[in-house]
Parts: structure tokens; C-alpha cells; sequence
């Protein structure tokens, strides 16, 4: 099924240093940071991950990528992430528009 | 690291069924429902899960046990869910201290 | 769609402590040596986590606690695990028929 | 912390489509052989997940869209998937050693 004009990917993000103590929340700010330099994406945080809403999967990539870098250039020795991605072709929404549809 | 009063275990849970067309969200309300019946959890409803804390792993389990099987009382032949849990015994936090620490 | 005698839940389990280095492998051994320990389970262990087939959900959520316990016992301050299932009603399989349908 | 030769990313990828039946091997199957046509990729089948082992992220990530594009190609209209990342510049290591150290 080919993407239409309108249509948006919702991902979620969670990344942490493994070994630069209990505390990340610096590490996560940088790499909200990255987030937020790519053109296009809408982020929302929540208590465990980064919601991101974009058009494209390959606009979701690039972005989560250099949050990953950033991480080891603000000297982490060993990073870990998780993105969950959630592509629908036969409905437009957007991130609101899941959460309504459930509460 | 023994666990002291007032700590709070954070975790993050997403659920679905395979196999019971792509929208989904009459199955999420359900497991919500559930979830929402057990004693002592606060929830936040995002875009992509369901943030769940609690006092202790052993509050937030059944809950989900719960949610998991109300799909398929409903009718699923097959459910897949993801729960993500961010247990701290150093600092005591909440939910929204999370996020604050990194906007 | 109620569970019919013989039907397996297959997971994926993965933890780790934040906070205590890099290397953390002694704490996953500590986590396998206690999902061991639960009876009815089979394990496989992989590069990124362990799969667990079970006879019900019930059986391997304790194990998944008592794993996440572990991790404290030995002085971690905090611990993240990421835990996936996969219940499937209508067709009976064991973890080993999951990899032979893909491969 | 720059990345030295020699190092080895690992991953771990779990997709599947929401809508199309509740066995969704022949798409499982699909993704897979998107990902052996990446070059320099080592790939592992486990019963929930298949492990990737790649030189850099940016090797990992391309091979993860074209296997999540060709299920759309298939015909699903809801695809989700799950991506773990695991990078670790302080040591070498390859999938094996990961297993290895723990069992």
C-alpha cells in the first residue's frame, strides 16, 4: 500500500547511557535537542519516551539516529535505544487522534 | 537496593490484537478499562502507550495481566503487548518529574 | 477466546541496571539464573534478550519479577527491563516453530 | 565517544502488520529477505526477533526501512515494528560474545 499525501508515522523513543550513573536526564535533553533540529517532525515527551509524529519513516530515521550519536559525543561509552514505530496507510490521524479514540 | 516507602515504579505499556482489523482501538479501551480498575495505579494515555506507575512491580503486573486477557474475552485470537518498566530506588520521582527533568 | 490446553506464550524479556557500569552481564546472569529457577519454562537466550515459552502468561510474570528483583538484591539503584508477548489461541506452537515459518 | 574499527553495533527488529490475519509469517518472511540484501549485515532468527549485527547505525537503519516498506508493497495497510539498539564503544564484541558472557 503506497502513502498518500497527508498521511503521518507515529514512533516512540527511548534512549539511555548504560554505565554513566542512575541519573540521564542531561543525556535525554541532548537528544530531544537532536529531535528538535529536524524539519517536519512533532514531538511530544512523556514519563518514558519521545512521541514523534512525521510523514515519512525516513523523516523519523535521520533524527533518531543523531540523538543516538549525540549521546557518545557528550562522552557516553555504551547507548541504548528503543524506537517502536506505528505505520498506517488506510487512515489519516495524526498522535491526537490516538489518544481520543481511546480515553 | 531494598525498595523504601514512597518510591514509585514507572512503566510504560503498549497493547494490541493481530489479526482483528487495522483499527484497533475499540481492544486498547478495553484494556484500559481494566487497567483503570486496579487499586493505586496512576495512568497518562499517550499517543503510542499507556505510562503506568506504581508503588511497587507487583501492583502494576496483575493489572496488566488483566488488560491482556480482556482482549481476549473479546474475541482476539491473538495479542501481542510491549511493557517497559523504569524502576528506581535511589530518588524518589513521579511520573511528571520525568518529563520535567528534560523540557 | 478462552486458552485451550496445550497452547504456549512466547516472550522476549531484556533488563539491565542504569547506573553501574557498562558491562552488566553479571546482572543478566542473575536475571537468567532466576527465570530458571520458575517451573514450566523453556529459555532461549539471544544477543539482546531472552525468550521465554510458558504455558500462561501467569506462569512467566512472577519469573519476570523475581528476574527484576534480582537486579537489587545484587545493589543495583535502578532497573529497566522490556518485556514482549506474544499469545497466540487459534494455532498451537512452540518457539522453535516461530523461527521455522521465517526462515 | 567516536566509534574505533572494528566495533559492532547490535540490534534487534520485531515488525508485523495489524489487520491482515492473525499469521503473519509470509510478511515476517518478506522482511527478512529485505534485510539479507543489506550489505556487511550479520542476522540472526530468534523465536521473537531478528538480531542485527552491523558495523554502524547508519548501516542497520536502511535495511530496518526497506524491510518496513516491503511489507506496504505486500499489500498491508498498518505496519508496526519494534527496534532495539544496543552500541557499546568500549569493548569489542560481536553478537556471540554478547550470549557468551551471560550463559
Amino acid at each position: 500500500m503506497a502513502r498518500e499525501k497527508g498521511f503521518r508515522v507515529i514512533a516512540e523513543f527511548s534512549i539511555h547511557p548504560i554505565g554513566e550513573g542512575t541519573s540521564v536526564s542531561r543525556y535525554v535533553r541532548e537528544a530531544l535537542s537532536e529531535l528538535k533540529k529536524a524539519k517536519g517532525l512533532r514531538l511530544q515527551v512523556t514519563p518514558m519516551a519521545t512521541v514523534i509524529e512525521g510523514e515519512k519513516l525516513s523523516d523519523i530515521l535521520p533524527a533518531v539516529e543523531a540523538a543516538h550519536e549525540s549521546l557518545f559525543r557528550m562522552g557516553a561509552r555504551r547507548v541504548d535505544f528503543v524506537l517502536r514505530v506505528d505505520d498506517r496507510r488506510d487512515k489519516k490521524r495524526r498522535m491526537e487522534d490516538k489518544v481520543r479514540e481511546v480515553v
